[in-house]
């Protein structure tokens, strides 16, 4: 029986996802007996919610395949995330109802450790409100904190733009550094989780090269140890480089970047590790010093995607079809490491409910023994995620975008209130 | 009569001031009647003082070819300049003890107006001090604020760097403002001049795109106009793109970035001018924002160079060398942009008397009635320093860089002490 399919982007958006959306939607073309249309959320879920369907199939094929190019979420996403059926019982029939006015039996939802535990539920209780759904989450995540697959694709690209930022950067720190800035600090996102921030240890070549020192989330702050390290590291090295997470917190648990710094207006000021640092570093070690947050740069240079990340986020895309169309329900197609030293992969199913609301932390046995950086295991694991280039075709010097036409399908049903 | 150079990198470096370096030593092997050796100051001027001189006659061909995807200073660079004669002429007697104890003849001085000054005085005193040099200084600032050039190599690649970074992180806000961010500031280098915060103008399709709003230092920030400029924008839009300099300055003088911060150690706050404006936001619209600060990462980004940017970096390199042996002294080679609309650009001499010393801002013409952005004419000036792309090869998912012997040649004078 042939259906109609939902695809949603949730929560951040990385530079890869809509390279899912249009492996998605091309894929899905190849099964016309089984899949009707692909409708993408206008705004993810919300789109859902407020039956704000945009129909793909009025999109150009080249309109489509310009998506493998494009960063962001080209048809919206949001943070939001569905209540437990008890809490919030009409979100779900909301739903239900949205996807049965358009016939839709399809539910694909491209997002993080969230997603999978909306489409986890979806895909319980649809079939309790007499309307079964295939909700296939597919995995998305610059974070790389999903259980179960060996990485999220949106990871291997941040990752890249980290490491060669931080190798270029650390060339213009060290060129300078005997006259002008002695200590260079990079933040980098990862709230939690330092997988972000561990993967700037690509950029060296030698155990001696930049960064010099890593802030990871999973390692206590020690001020005391730090400001020694970076200063024995400035004597010996002329220079040295730290590439902080945005999600270190100090032995209060508290993140550094909230401790007790007042803005102009006297409010406490959120964000922004790397201006604490340099503070710390100017009035402790009296250390000229540079700092930069990449914030949403780092999740949405998709000019210098990794082309193994690209294919991570195509493959996931084109599997979750596939799954959907064999009648699989409640899944996710991750992504499974070959066993042999040259680096191998493939896409298998896996249940959500071992997915749903875990998180992957950077483990231990990665972290070097006094807290400040990767050691080889963690090398081994990241380096094939960055590897290869996928650069987007350009005009007029800077990256050539299509025009989508964003048509939504006639509304049929009242208007939705939160 | 054959005689050695001697070649230094000079300020703040690009991620192109080294394919100027490869360029010029690859021309001069050219020359082998006229020039001999090619010295590179180990840290600029200071190499020369100090008598470190590397021997680049020691570096494999392919290692001089590979500078050119190199960023930083690949044979160091320095904040130094030297004073007038009178105030202190030990350090011109000095230059010419080791110019002179080294046969050097030649003497190619790449840097910014400093350097220019620098070069011109040395090309008035060496006949002084009975030896005379030609001089020739060479441009690179990714300030672009040199007189006389039509720009500056490592402008053009900062500001194609700056127009992808803004468009990237633009479609990441656009896709997740419904819920999220409203407000994205991304800080860009320029404490003067607002060249490169102009250049995010490039990432515009169209008028409506983003940048929304563009800070600049030649003018004055109004805090009222701003905010209710960022008001109309993110209810107009739905979210708002600003691109800050690092110059914008109050109606006091003051740079915002040192307004009246205190860190957590009760010490003014220097640098960040996005997160004073994040402050503003939050506290006066207490609109969601987020703000990154690309400091070194938009000078080094040699990942994203601009081949004509490269092109032009080699081009004044190769130039110096012809303007050398031609016996010319005191002299920069700029570049010239041809009249028809097709760009078109030559290398011609001009005299440093005109270039030293000299800062070139952005032209009231370029700027937008209203102060916060640029305009058509401004976007007809920059679009053709961003065209074309130069990637470097990669190797592990990074850049390949060669390694370097930097041989130094042996000391023939006693130590120099500043």
């Amino acid at each position: 029986m042939k259906k109609n399919a939902f695809y949603a982007q949730s929560g951040g958006v990385t530079s890869v996802i809509n390279s899912t959306a249009a492996a998605l939607i091309l894929e899905a073309k190849k099964y016309k007996s089984k899949i009707g249309k692909v409708y993408a959320g206008k705004n993810g879920i919300l789109g859902a919610l407020r039956e704000e369907l945009i129909d793909t199939s009025k999109e150009s094929i080249t309109a489509i395949e310009s998506l493998k190019a494009r960063p962001g979420g080209a048809f919206g996403s949001c943070r939001l995330k569905l209540k437990n059926l008890d809490e919030n019982k009409r979100e779900y029939e909301r739903l239900v109802e949205v996807f049965k006015a358009h016939n839709i039996g399809y539910f694909f939802y491209n997002g993080g450790n969230d997603s999978a535990d909306t489409a986890y539920k979806v895909s319980q209780i649809s079939k309790k409100l007499g309307y079964p759904i295939n909700c296939i989450a597919i995995p998305k995540t610059v974070d790389n904190d999903l259980a179960i697959t060996d990485c999220c694709p949106g990871f291997g690209s941040a990752a890249k733009y980290i490491a060669i930022s931080t190798m270029e950067a650390a060339l213009d720190v060290e060129s300078m550094s005997e006259t002008s800035t002695k200590v260079f600090i990079l933040e980098v996102m990862g709230r939690n989780a330092g997988w972000m921030a561990a993967s700037s240890a690509l950029a060296k070549n030698s155990s001696t090269d930049a960064p010099h020192i890593i802030l990871l989330p999973e390692v206590t702050f020690n001020q005391h140890k730090f400001l020694s390290k970076v200063k024995s590291i400035v004597k010996t090295k002329g220079y040295c480089v730290v590439v902080a997470s945005e999600g270190v917190k100090n032995s209060k648990g508290k993140f550094l970047a909230e401790s007790d710094r007042k803005d102009a207006f006297g409010h406490a000021q959120l964000g922004g590790v790397a201006p604490y640092l340099s503070s710390l570093i100017n009035s402790k070690l009296k250390l000229k010093n540079h700092w930069a947050v990449s914030d949403y740069l780092q999740r949405s240079a998709r000019h210098i995607a990794s082309k193994t990340d690209l294919l991570h986020a195509e493959a996931v895309g084109i599997h979750a079809v596939r799954y959907a169309i064999k009648g699989m329900n409640g899944v996710m197609p991750v992504i499974v490491r070959g066993k042999s030293d040259k680096y191998t992969w493939s896409i298998k199913p896996a249940s959500l409910s071992k997915i749903a609301n875990v998180e992957k932390k950077l483990p231990k046995s990665f972290i070097t023994k006094d807290g400040f950086n990767v050691n080889a295991r963690a090398i081994k694991y990241l380096q094939p995620l960055i590897l290869g280039e996928a650069y987007p075709k350009f005009f007029n010097g800077i990256p050539k975008l299509e025009k989508l036409k964003l048509i939504e399908v006639e509304k049929k049903l009242p208007k939705w209130k939160l």
